[in-house]
Parts: structure tokens; sequence; C-alpha cells
């Protein structure tokens, strides 16, 4: 049988299916608004040139891929975030999750903590280990990491305003234990431009923030060759409402942003690009979320190569770490969100993350459980040991539609791009609130259409249903969280006080002059400064920056 | 960049990284033992003619899909099987998933139901309600659909050796409520071959109960013009351990001997073709099945358009309900199965199912209870409206990897039933015990893996866990099943004894000759005989087939 293109088949054989029993709406969207057609087809990729916009895995433009077997080598890192009520506590829930055949680690951290208040810091007050665990001096982060071997194990910090302090924490923490910082593997989050874009828990004013955020590149690439400086991050953006479009475009024009301050501040492209890492969301729209990684790592590979001239291949490669969609959880019928986050995380394996966390099922509610954190984990397991989607690297490259999300992901994103470097950058746009205004948008619209019904969100809008009680929630025991604020007051009485004001005065000076800041810091933390002393040196200094934007 | 092939691509990117780094295993397969490749690219598609393969939605050969516009005009029916303890109690199970939103009923019978034996006999005894709802007459039919308007559901039965009567009941519940046969819309599942293959509940040898099957396809092409008249199942062959290949093979080839028979009965094909119907498990391997699903449509279709000459585009269209795999749910950590059937069900819509059952996370343990069939309807929903998949028609078309699994599970497929011809079809080949055969070696090398480890099962030969107790199960009230066993002997009791009688005695002669058995099974059961009666009745004439191959 001959066949003709789309628009004879839309004429021939679709037009009177369409015309006699509808559809079920007038236009079919994407989370981005992109529009869906009814099918793709080789003209929707016409010219698809596979060397230009796939190439085989592990080469440019990397869309199928940073490594070329991928999975097959190796399954990614299953990194549960998680962090509660205190170090013991945390330090606890991070050896369950070892045991149950967790491969990194990833602390959550307490507001507190990531706002550089100790404590026992009067505006503390509730929030100490309630979002993650409180960490206010090197006594604390030793009780974290007791009995793990920080030369074998991968960590990741969600940590910004006080990233470079709760670094050099970790490097503290390892030094005692005799492992030095070329030895240590993991992530820090430092990424402090989305913090005023969407997730607030910004001190300081943009630009010595930026200073903060390329002096522990300049510290990394110098003492800690395999730890990645920054994860930037689209996930908290696109949880405040943003697109998928607006997370892509707005997470690059802050790497952009990065990378010009560091080569701004000296350093060579190639000799950061390759421990800059990425934080994306995996939302439930499983096609567009693939086609959304798969771009990321094109789009990127192009910024790399082409605006900034990079030539070591590794500068060009996009690694990202993935957490399912928190805004995604519904408090009712709190076990629908199994399956949200098993959609989720398919979506980030069928897209190649290098490591992902799968939000557990009560998170709506609080932090969660552990036998709801192991079925997070156990989430990753069944993907990676019985879906079969781990066989075979890139599996739905070449899908028409897929591929023709891909191109349309990128060009939009692109254009947002365009749009920010001609408001001088993505820090002179965030002053102005752009991507605030652009994200208030997006999370309007999206809330309207759940309102009107025209989005279903079950259990929500939708198939409401009597709820039996919540049997088991995670709970912060006030015993343990008096333990943490005595143990900040003790560790200030049991140093040596006089060096510990001597770091800190040693600190107030680099940071007025030029030098790097880091091992400032380092000399702090080890004479047991507190992270709120050591903030408050830098407020001295920096100044702290108040309201900026509407998100 | 100039990009070479893929064997160049191995030499140089690949391989360097394999020799240092190794990869996971040594083969990676398919869950059909196919191998599969690091990577799939154009090449592995080389020769894919789009109109020859796959064609437009709607269109021959249907690879993607029957419908032009599939889950954009309307989501597939969400049919939960359902049956348990008494009539009674299942239908207020069955009013209960309407009113969640369930779209279409599945009805479950017990298995002395499905073997012709009434709830008061001696082989019922502990079996009554056990594995679905007792119907032994009329009285249990009524009260099973009581306020269930059969002019407006579709209803599915599971029903095969019995099958002729439990449509005849059906028919006999809607016509006391002024319902013809003309409006039934519905499938049974009528499938005998299966039975002897690997299910196990036939009574009669296979030549009586493929004239039994015809009767069937006869009766509706006259009086039921809209009821599927058989569901052609792999689900049972793939639970017994056959491959994906196998259940696409033997599936057809049993069609291949229902079409084959309806012909010699005097039909012609494009009279019945279009009431067949299929039925497929979704199994863990995401996009072998979404490869499986596909290939089904595309060799349904041109078995029915070269092999028997079917010239209405009806006839070539394979539609198909779908169920998660029981085999796949485990015991241990019974939460684990949410994630399993969450991806088995989405393979099934990316397969472009037209009606599905989701298995619930109890269901190793006991019929599921209503929280858990009602977490069930929601995976459904969830994927319907909040995974995006239903916005577009087989969004996977074109993957290199799905279309080049579709073509190998294809040809496989063809393969085996190009072996069974030459066995002279699918009724000698299992009265050899051949399908059998096959599928106890496929059981038996899954078995090895698992036990050997070289297969992982989450939570049974890797991640253990220490178990919580199970909270809730479904019971069997024995008062209720007191009462189903009572209520037969009152129908008995109450009937008009030489009426019934009568009608079992026409029935009987019915079956000694060529005339259609379904109209005197329909004339029985509105006189009250019972099945019991009417099977017995049955076996008297066709005699009773003892143990067949070993599967």
């Amino acid at each position: 049988m001959a066949i003709s293109g789309k628009r004879e088949w839309a004429e021939r054989t679709l037009g009177p299916v369409k015309a006699r029993f509808g559809e079920r709406r007038e236009r079919f969207e994407s989370d981005s608004g992109l529009e869906i057609d009814t099918v793709y087809t080789p003209e929707d990729v016409g010219e698809l040139d596979y060397a230009e916009k796939l190439g085989h895995p592990g080469e440019y433009p990397f869309t199928r891929g940073v490594q070329p077997s991928a999975y097959r080598g190796r399954i990614w890192t299953m990194r549960q975030y998680a962090g509660l009520t205190s170090p013991a506590e945390s330090n606890r829930r991070y050896r369950y999750l070892l045991e149950q055949g967790q491969t990194g680690l990833s602390v959550a951290f307490d507001l507190p903590t990531q706002m550089g208040y100790d404590s026992d810091h009067p505006l503390a007050v509730g929030e100490v280990g309630r979002a993650g665990v409180p960490i206010s001096s090197l006594a604390d982060m030793e009780a974290l990491f007791d009995g793990i071997p920080l030369d074998r194990v991968s960590t990741s910090m969600t940590i910004n305003a006080t990233a470079s302090i709760l670094l050099a924490l970790y490097v503290a923490v390892a030094r005692k234990r005799g492992v030095g910082p070329e030895s240590l593997n993991g992530t820090l989050q430092n990424d402090i431009l989305k913090e005023y874009i969407a997730r607030g828990t910004y001190i300081y004013p943009p630009k010595p923030s930026m200073r903060l955020v390329t002096d522990v590149f300049r510290y990394c690439s110098e003492e800690a060759p395999r730890w990645n400086t920054i994860s930037i991050s689209g996930y908290h953006m696109r949880e405040a409402g943003a697109t998928a479009v607006q997370e892509l475009a707005f997470t690059f024009a802050n790497a952009i942003a990065y990378a010009q301050a560091a080569i701004d501040s000296g350093l060579d492209v190639d000799e950061f690009a390759g421990r800059l890492s990425f934080f994306f969301v995996a939302q439930s729209n499983l096609l567009e979320e693939v086609a959304k990684f798969r771009a990321a790592r094109r789009t990127w590979a192009r910024i790399m190569r082409e605006r900034f001239g990079a030539v070591k291949p590794r500068s060009w490669m996009l690694r990202f770490h993935t957490q399912t969609a928190g805004v995604s959880l519904t408090a009712q019928q709190p076990e629908n969100n199994v399956v949200r986050t098993t959609v989720q995380a398919l979506a980030a394996v069928l897209g190649g993350t290098q490591s992902l966390h799968v939000n557990s099922k009560d998170e709506a509610l609080a932090l969660p459980t552990e036998d709801a954190a192991q079925l997070s984990l156990r989430t990753q397991q069944i993907l990676a040991h019985e879906s079969g989607v781990a066989e075979t690297v890139d599996p739905l490259a070449g899908s028409y539609y897929v591929e023709n999300l891909t191109d349309r992901l990128e060009e939009a994103a692109l254009e947002y791009i365009a749009e920010i470097d001609r408001m001088g950058g993505a820090v002179s746009a965030l002053e102005r609130g752009y991507q605030m205004d652009e994200i208030h948008q997006s999370a309007y619209a999206l809330q309207r259409r759940i309102e009107d019904g025209d989005r279903v969100v079950v259990g929500v809008n939708e198939y409401r249903a009597e709820e039996p009680p919540i049997e088991k929630l995670q709970t912060i025991d006030p015993e343990e969280t008096r333990r943490q604020v005595d143990g900040v007051a003790r560790v200030r009485r049991e140093r040596d006080g006089d060096a510990a004001r001597a770091t800190l005065a040693r600190l107030d000076d680099v940071a007025r002059g030029q030098a790097n800041t880091v091992p400032a810091i380092i000399e702090c933390v080890e004479a047991y400064a507190t992270v709120g002393e050591i903030a408050d040196t830098l407020r001295g200094v920096f100044g702290e920056q108040r309201e900026l934007g509407r998100v």
C-alpha cells in the first residue's frame, strides 16, 4: 500500500473519525505549552542529521549521553536526599540507606544552617532539624559522618549561601581522619543564582555571592580536583512553577553567568568546566522530560564549545543529578505518589541521569519515614534491575515524537537565553526580577488549569475518595533538638576562643581583599568557629540582601 | 564533526571505556533472550520503510494502532478484573469500582464455575468464591448484575470451558430486563486452546471444545454483533513461563486455529474476524513489551490479510486487553508491586492497549482489598491524566531500539508459527505437548537465572529487608459461602423441574447433531437449569479430557 504524507492521512483517515467522535480536548500540549500533534512521523524529524543532532553516546553533542556504555557499565548513583532532627539521627539514616543498597549520600540541611544561623540563634527556633540536619560546627559534622568512610563514599550537599562553609567542614572532617581533599568525591550545590530566582536561601547580595562561588571553583581546581564544585539547579525553579523550557533556559543562563565569572576571575574554561554539574527535576510528563534531558545535554555541549571555546571533551559533557517532583506529591491518597514517582524516575533514567533521588510517598506531609525512604530506593532498584531500560543506551533515540520535542525544547530554551543575554546576563536579569516574573506567570497559568479542572490531578480535583488515616509520619524529638542547641553552646565553651576569634579576623581580612576565602574558612572551622560566626563575619563584609523579585 | 558508523564508534569510543571499566554483564538480553546491543542507531533500522512496516495510525499494517486518534479520542477502558466470595459481594465491588471512575467491568469466576460444577458439588468444596465469583444459575447471575445497566456497561468475562453457558446467562439476565442481545457490549474469553497449553480449566477434548467456540462465533454473528466472541489469550501462557516471542507466537497460532475452524464451519472470514479480540500481559521489560504490542498488531494484520484473505479493514485490526503480570508480584515488600505494575501499565499504554487491568499490590497474597483495587485504578488514572503519554499516538514509533525489537519479535514469532503450521496447526501441536514443552523450557531457564542471582528480583533474591506485618487482606466470609451453596439447592427446589429437564434433554440432542448449541443453552438457563447440569449434559455427549502436556 502506497503511503502518503501526514496531511493526506489527516484528511483521509483521521478527519472522518475526528469529525464523528471528536477528541478529548481542542488542543493538546506539553507541560511547556508546546502543542502536541496527533501523530509524529518521519516528516516531523525530516532533516534529522544523526551526526549533528544526536551523535553516538559519549561523542559530541552528547544528546545520547556522555558515557558510551552508560548504565551497561554502571547503574546510576542512587542518592536519596536525607537529613533530619540531628547529626546523630541523620547518621543513623545514612547508614541505613547504605545498608539497603544506596550508592551515594545526599545531605539535606535545615533552614538555619542554610541561612548561616547556629542552632541556638533566636531566629532558628522552631526550624532546627525540621527541613534537614542542623550543622553548627565541626563537632556536628563529625557526628554526621561518624563511621562513614569519606574516601570511599560520594556525598552531595544541598547548600548554597553557606556552601563554602559546609565544604570547609567536610574537608576538615576528612583531614582529621587522614583523608586529603584530593581524595574527596561529591557535589556542592553552591548555586546561589537560583536562590534569588526561586528558593530564597540567599544571604549576601549577588556580586559577593558570585565571588564565593568562584572561590570554591578555584579552591577545588587546585586542592579537590574530583569534587563537583557546583550543581547548577533547575529543580527549584521548576518546582516554583517554571515550565520545562524555563527550567532549561534559566539553568543554562545561570551556568553561563558562573562560567563567565570564573573566566573573569582568571580561570581557564577547561580548568573548571569539567567539574560543573547540574540538577534537574523529573516531572510527570514522561516523554517531555526525556526530551528535556536529551536537549539539555546537546544545548550545554554547544554552549561550552561554541560560546566558551572549551576544547576538552569533558568540558562539553553535561552531567546531572535528578530528583522527582516534590510539587507533584499529593497529601490526598499518598499511595498515588508511588505511581507518580515511578513514572518520574523512569523519565530520569530514560533521559540518562547520572544520579537520582526518588521522593517518598509521605513527603507532602513530613520528612519521609524509614519505610517510605526504603520504598523510594526500591523504586530505583526495580527500574535498574527489572525494567530492562538500563540495558541499552538512550533507548528512545529516533522516536519521531521524542526527537521532535528534543528539538523544540532546545530551540525554545535558546530563545530565552538570547533574551537574557540581551538583558546583560542572568544576574542583571534577576536583579530586575525577569526570571521570577516568567516563572510566576507559568505557575499562575498551571494553577488556573488545575482550578478549572482542565488539568486533572488524580485524588485532588478528580477521583477523590474517603481517606484512611495516615499511619505513621516522621516526627522530631524535642529532646534531640534541645541536645543540638545545647551542643553549640558547649562547643563555644570548650574550644580555644582566642584561636577561633583569630581565624574569623583573618577571614574578615581575606574577604575584604581578593584572595580565596575557602582556605580561610577551613581554618575557621578547624578552630571550631561556628557556621553562624563565619556567616556573620561575611555579612559584616558583604552586607545582606533583602528581598529580590517575586516568586 | 563527521560521524561514522557504529562499528567505528565501537572501536574509537566504546572500546577503550569497555576495556577499562567493563560492563555489568557479558551479554545483555531481553526477556525473550534477544541480544541487546549497547546502542541502536539508524543503521539498526536501516531499511525502515515507513509505509510497509509502520503505516499511519488506523491504516494497514496498524503497527501504530488501529485507531487514528487513539487515546486523544478516548482513554483506554479501565477494566479491573474482579470477582469474590458471592454474587452479592462482587456486585458491591463492581458498583464501587464504577463509582471510582472505572469504565468497564471484568468478571472473575471461581474455579467450580470455570470447570462446570455447581457451588454445592462435592468437588467445589473449599473453592467456592475463592478465585472469583461463584455462578451456578440465572439467580446468581441476576444478583451479580443487580442495578448495573447491561445496555450501557461493557462486560468482560474470563470464562472458557463454560463460556457459552455464561454468555447464555448474560443474555438471559439482559432479556429479563428488556435488553436484547444486539445491545450487549462485552467480551467472552472463550479461548479453550490456551487452557490446554497453560491454564488447565478445560473439560472436554479439543475437537468438541472447538465446536463450542465456533458455535459462539455463529450465534454472535447473527444475534449479538457488538459482542467480542473470543479473547485469544497470550496472558496465561506468558504467566506460565513463555517468553514474549512465545506469547505472540502461540497466541496467533491459536487464533489461526479458531479462524480456520470458523471458516471450516461455513463462516466467511470477514463475518467473524472483526469480533475476535486478544489478551496479552504487560510484563516489566518496558520496551520489549511496547515492541511486542506493536509487533502483534502488524503480525495479525498480515495474517488476516495475506493468509486468510480478509478484505474488510476491521478484520485486519488487532484489538486487545492487557493485564499487568501476576507472576511479577512479590509477597515480599508488597509496596514494591506498585512500582512494578506502574511500569507494566505504562508498557501497555505506550503499546496502545484498548483496555487495561492493573494488578493490586496484595495479589501475591490474596484477592485485592478495596483499597488496593482503588490504587490499581488510580494507577491507570494517573497514567491517563498526568503522564502525558495519552496525548499523541504511538509515541515511541521511530525509536531505533523499539523498531528494531519490533522487527525481531515479529520475525521470531513467525518462525514459531511456521513450525506449528508444519505440525498441522495449534491443535495437533498441543496434542503432542509442543507448546507446553517450549514454555516449560523457558520457565525453567528463567527460574535458573533467578536462583543463580543472574536475574535480580528486588526484595526476593536481593535487597531483602525485615518485613512489617501485612495489615489487611481480603478474606472470604464462610457465612456468605454457606448462603451461596444453599442458594443452589433452593433454585433447584423452586424451579419447574420438568421444564428444566426438558431443556437439558433438548441440549443433549443438539449437541449430538450439528446445530448451534448456544440457543439451546439459553433455553436451559432461562429454565433455571444450573451451570453444573448443563456442563454435565455436554460431558455426557463429548466426554472429558484428561491431562494433556506438561505445563
